[in-house]
């Protein structure tokens, strides 16, 4: 079982720390391979950075399908191009946070996210209704920048410790869910400080798409996700263009 | 990794049908162990069925907890006594539909649910209301007696295949679910015959469930879901009164 | 017009309050008898304590169907086993919760429901959105055990009162839903206090079952709430197998 | 207890049938008086004729607040001017559509209104959305004028048979809501040829307002129904102007 | 391009002040009357001045169809007849309340209105609904009478820069929106202090009618806007009865 | 006054026949420039199409940036890159889908999108419900492809003329939106044959776009629109990296 999870946007250090949660959790049949494009931003904090995170993102899912990947895990907490990667491969693909929403919604009633800024906020409440939690979920930004993440010497974990705080006692959370893929190595501690379910979307993202490729499910391709239509694309993105099946 | 599938009617026939169906998809470490309470209907059509399940299927979880299993599997597709079940343990429990939607909602757009009876169809559409699919989701029956499922004499799998046609030509299904345990043998023959993805509740909440005790994840008890209070039951129930922990 | 009125809980001291409640609102042609199970638990504190109270709750409406009752009212919040109730009688069943939240529909805007536990409130919510509230109720705890409404001593009262007055400051509640039968005797001291509809579910599902048997109106049985099929029901429920009809 | 029942249209055999109705229902300690306001519409079909219903309809409450009733219900199904109304008196008042619609999410699930015109729909349809049924509800016209009610030679009551039959063969509707004041008089008919609970608006709304007035209960004043602020209204409007308390 | 804006209600001084407003953004090519009944309240606050502008409202409609105008603006946040004035003109109509939440749904996400009294917040609710942005527009009232805002004397202003500033502060609004029309002098000077887009309805209707306009589009008469029928109204309104077109 | 139109796939005929309907309809004092870009697809039919526009788009959109305009409009029905548009200029930004939906809402109750293929039904119901229309919006493909709009032989029209034709009579449609910045053209045509408002969103938009300008009003910063934060963009997006600004 070959999972290809791929990091939207280009710093390698955050793509080695997903890629290191994913395998944490991984079966010992799995094989995880976490990846970066080369072109794009640096990190993605809002529609500007996600728009141009997307088709470097694609060309990686694009080489994964080559060489024979049995799912695909978009590990953006914004879910950036989703239904575009759903479209090229004929195996699963999910998203961070999809994967993340839908396991606390397993395990209790209201939800929290904590993201790093104000401005994916709106990002993330769109997504929450996509998924149908929008009635129990509410969204809380940490302002911490996504690269503060990476760098030990931030205030970056007192102020998410500070929401998910916030979240349990002013907003009845009964699951906190994490909501950067870069915060991927805080959940153990804080599920002990917690002691509420804290979901890390990368893991969760892993062991969901076992279970898809275990239940041998591909994505359905008589709607939306129907493969591209073969046609040219040009300038820049020619090598992109959509091949007949 | 230890897996307690509890199917609450009483019919062993259908217990060992569902327990192989979980069996079939589990992964190599993981122990599948089917049962059936012995008090309660034969089998579960329309809500006093699903009441009368309850206890039964309450008690096969409290034995299960005292032997210790990872994670708990309601094999109704009513998803019967699910929050009561999610209070009595704290390793976390599945429902069957809940566990099918959320894997139909990873595969495409519009889901139908394919089902027995045209009495079930409420519960059905209320549980896709609560686990968010409600705006993409339709829900039919095949009339087709829960038992007949298990009589292979009987018209039962034309009548599904009859509705599923239908759902995919009328409705723009995307994926189809099969709205009932007992229709978990079925799943391959149809998955082939319509190409697009044909879910099993049994089997997608097998995989789910692997992935959530893989996680190391269990149901908060913060809100609805806290252990039952210490009180008396009487009467027959009185075996059932909730101890201090 | 003879309702029968059950209490879903086995405490024979708040089945009288209750039955008391609802005599003093009903007609003079109305005969109300207030009952409790002898099995299930002493009250009703989350989703394992309703699991319990419904099979002894289905007895008590068996055996008013031998004596043909007229309508049969729920008297938990909960509104636990309504919807099994209303297969197994032709005549019309209500819920308190249902009822309560309906009438305070009729005279504002904002509800607000105040109840016991915490742990009730999620089943409440759900409630809300089932009834077509749920955009203009807000439900509140006052962290009052539901038997500590029957001790005279304890400080119920003035923490129910607190959470009303934070209801009407702070989130605009038009009207206050008491969210548990044995609050049913505050109800007039409350609205005398607050100066806003004060509504006890009891009470209000009193009056609104006499409107329906007077509207000489039953249970439509085209859809879910059909009869139960027959069938054998194993155990210590065989007592309860529907019969052929 | 004395209800004010008020036709919002000025036509008086309409008047008389709508009160016969409510009288065949009501308590023996239920004194009804139908009336019709002198100015306005004939007949009140779409949006234009509700607005100049409306100034009649709050003068006849006028009247009857001097005379002390104790509820008023407003029986046209379009619910016309019943925020108004609930502005001008303390005490309760009821639509007929409102009072149906509740009634039957009391007794089924999936609920169809049968009214007269398609110019009707859209205002039906957004008061079962007011009213939370508009999951469960969906609208026809028979396509027959108000008035055509009156006229035995008509053939309204097939037309309207028609779309019942469609409702519940095509839309598996559980209850049927007749959709005019007008057609209060062939509920009894239709129920016993359809064999599922037929409701009509004006017999629902004089046995809920008997049972919010035997609760005591009044419209909350600390809200959007506040009485209305004392001022000025010129022209035809002068004697409506509102006066200080 | 002829323009009728109507200010529902009879204070002339507002009707200037708000003609002034849509002179002011109209293009030069637009002519924009502003007009008030003769017959109505002085100010519309709540539910009861509301029905009785629209007689007077639909009057001077029905004066501007006789003189030709192009479009109709109804100049009061409460959109106050807005249904009943699409029948009686083929022309379109647009509300002050839907034209500002429209706009400010092109600008950001989180909307706020800030109005006048509280008793009005209902109603605008209502409409945020009806208009599709209930989920993502919250509604202050900073407790200010409309003819107070005709005052520059009164501490109005103070008071509805405190709602605007809690709105950003405390509910995360990117946008404001002026709920009355009495408000429409101050969008300057707030869009200034506040730098969010602060919206007044009655620029924002003057502006979306000149694009109706030149896009020559007018109401479908296929469904609830239809034509009146014909028939006769009694009393006071006879002269609005509607003739045969 | 000067508006940017982008066609965002990189057909020209379809830039120059969507920027002659742009024009046509736009005041005399305003100014359209239509685009496309240089690199992309030759047609968005579905989701991997839209991605790959985006970056095109995003790259006319801040060449404008530096000419000045005063806003931009997206001329492809899928409101491609949208989100990501509003943040990089402080102008208003609108979609022709949600320009031709929110004009349809002015102007009727249900109305019934046509679009072009099956696929792209998907991404136009999200905008439905992201725009607030859901409840009252269908959407129909014609199972034309984008560019056989461009073929006069082609049987396109006449596929389109069927669609509406079922909307209307099947789906009680009182307004057509064309869903399809090709069918531009088509727009006066099918007006005068069916009778019910037909709505272009690229004519609506430009108008839209004029009142938005014209009333001065500019992008909220302060939430989700924000200005992207200055950061490194690797390989061919480079020349994308935002600046400070």
């Amino acid at each position: 079982m070959r999972i290809l999870l791929i990091n939207p946007n280009t710093t390698e250090s955050m793509t080695r720390k997903i890629g290191a949660a994913a395998q944490s959790v991984s079966g010992r049949d799995t094989e995880v391979t976490a990846v970066n494009p080369a072109m794009g931003p640096v990190s993605i904090e809002g529609y500007h950075d996600q728009a141009f995170s997307v088709p470097g993102l694609l060309e990686e899912i694009g080489k994964g399908r080559a060489e024979g990947y049995d799912g695909y895990i978009i590990a953006c907490f914004d879910d950036t191009g989703l239904d575009a990667a759903r479209c090229v491969v004929p195996e699963p693909v999910l998203g961070i946070c999809e994967a993340a929403m839908h396991v606390a919604s397993f395990l209790g009633g209201r939800m929290s996210v904590v993201t790093t800024l104000k401005r994916s906020i709106a990002t993330i409440e769109a997504l929450a209704a996509r998924y149908g939690v929008a009635h129990r979920c509410t969204v809380r930004a940490a302002e911490v920048p996504v690269l503060a993440l990476e760098d030990r010497e931030s205030d970056a974990v007192d102020r998410i410790r500070a929401e998910i705080r916030a979240a349990i006692s002013e907003e009845q959370a009964e699951t906190i869910v994490l909501g950067c893929a870069g915060m991927t190595d805080l959940t153990r501690a804080l599920t002990e400080e917690f002691r509420v379910p804290v979901i890390d979307g990368v893991a969760a993202a892993t062991k969901l798409m076992e279970a898809l490729i275990g239940l041998g499910l591909k994505t359905s391709k008589v709607g939306g996700y129907a493969a591209p239509l073969p046609k040219t694309y040009l300038g820049d993105f020619a090598r992109f263009s959509p091949k007949e099946n």
